[in-house]
C-alpha cells in the first residue's frame, strides 16, 4: 500500500510517519518509483506499537527506539527477546550514592529469599534495585515497610499477565503484547489504584 | 540558612535551586541584603518533594508546578488537597475519539457496579476512562478482559496505601507522602511486577 493509505489504516498522519522513517523506528517500504515506496501489514502494526509506546505509555522516541531494538534482534531467542523487551520499558534511572544502592541491594535480595522467587540475575531485579536506591524520605520508609504487602498484590497481577500472554500464538504478538500490555499495563494499573484508594479511603472515613 | 547550607542539606546543586526558584515551584527566600535571602526547613523540604516527584516520578518541571499548586492551595480542606495532589500525578492525555471514551466511560461504570466502589465523581474516574480509552489492539483487549482480577490486586495495594497515609500525624507531611508514595509507589510496584513476572513465568516453564 501507499503511504496515504498506510496513514488512514493506522490513524498516524504523513508527516509523523515520515519523521519515524527518518527517526529509524519504522523500516523503510519497498521502494517502487523514485519518490514512492510501498507499505505492507508489517509496517501497520509496527505503527500501532510506536503509538501505544509513545502515547499510551509516554516513551520519547530514544526510548521507544531501545524498547523496538529488542523487539527485533533477530539473534535472540523468543525468551530472551520477551525478557529484553519487556526488561528495557522500566527505565529507572536515578541518582542515588553507592551506600543506597547498596542498602537497596539488600532489600531486594531480603525480599526475593522471603517471597521463594526464583534468584535470578534478570534485568528486572537491577531495575527494582534502582527504584528502591531512589526512594527517601518519609514517604520511601513506608513504601518500604509495606513491600511484603505490595508483592502480594503483584504476584496476583503477575499471573493475569502471563494467562493473558499465554492465549497468544503467534511469536511477534506475544513480543508486542507483552511490551505494550507492561507498559499501558502500568498506566492501566496507576489509574485503578487512585480509584481503588478513592474508595478505600471513603469507607475509613464511613461516607456511604 | 544561606542557599549554599540549603543546597548541601537536601544534596540539590546551587544552580538547580536558582532554576527552581524562577520557575516559581520553590517560594523565595527571605531577603536578608541586596544579593542574599535565608532560607528555612521548609524550602529543604519542598526541594525534596520536587526531587521526588521529577526524579523518581519522572514529572516534567510543567506537571511539577501543577502538583506542587495542588498541594499548596490554602482555600482547599485537607481532603480536597489529598484528592486533587493526588489526581494530578496520573496525567493521562490520550488522543482517543469521543466513541473511544464513551465505551471506556461504560467499562468504568460498571466496574464500579461490580466491586460496589464508591460512584463518585473523583478526578480519578476520568483518569481511569482516559487511560482506557487509550488501550487499543491485542494489549488493549487483554487488559480489559483481565481488570477485575487487576481490581483484586489494587484493591489490596489501596489498603497498604491508606494504612500507611494514617500513621504520618502532620498534615502537610500527609499530602506530600501520598503524592510522593502515589508516584513512587507506581514506579516501585511497576519494578516489583517485571520481577514478578520473571518469577511466575518460570514457575510456569518449569525452571527451578
Amino acid at each position: 500500500m501507499r503511504v496515504a493509505e498506510l496513514s488512514a489504516r493506522a490513524d498516524v498522519p504523513v508527516p509523523t510517519i515520515k519523521y519515524y522513517l527518518r527517526e529509524g523506528l519504522l523500516p523503510r517500504g519497498e521502494r517502487t518509483g523514485p519518490n514512492q515506496a510501498s507499505y505492507d501489514e508489517r509496517h501497520e502494526r509496527r505503527l500501532r506499537l510506536i503509538r501505544a509506546l509513545t502515547e499510551v505509555g509516554r516513551l520519547s522516541i530514544a526510548a521507544t527506539r531501545d524498547v523496538l531494538s529488542s523487539v527485533d534482534d533477530p539473534e535472540a531467542s523468543l525468551d530472551e527477546r520477551l525478557g529484553r523487551a519487556v526488561g528495557s520499558v522500566t527505565r529507572a534511572q536515578v541518582t542515588a550514592g553507592e551506600q543506597e544502592r547498596a542498602e537497596a541491594r539488600r532489600i531486594v535480595d531480603e525480599l526475593i529469599a522471603r517471597r521463594g522467587w526464583f534468584d535470578t540475575s534478570h534485568p528486572a531485579r537491577d531495575n527494582l534495585v534502582e527504584v528502591i536506591a531512589g526512594l527517601n524520605g518519609i514517604a520511601g520508609e513506608f513504601l518500604i515497610a509495606g513491600i511484603d504487602r505490595y508483592a502480594d498484590a503483584v504476584e496476583l497481577i503477575a499471573r493475569v499477565d502471563l494467562d493473558v500472554t499465554e492465549r497468544i500464538t503467534d511469536t511477534d504478538a506475544v513480543i508486542e503484547a507483552a511490551v505494550v500490555g507492561t507498559l499501558a499495563g502500568d498506566t492501566l494499573l496507576a489509574a485503578l489504584r487512585r480509584l481503588a484508594q478513592v474508595n478505600e479511603s471513603g469507607r475509613r472515613l464511613g461516607v456511604s
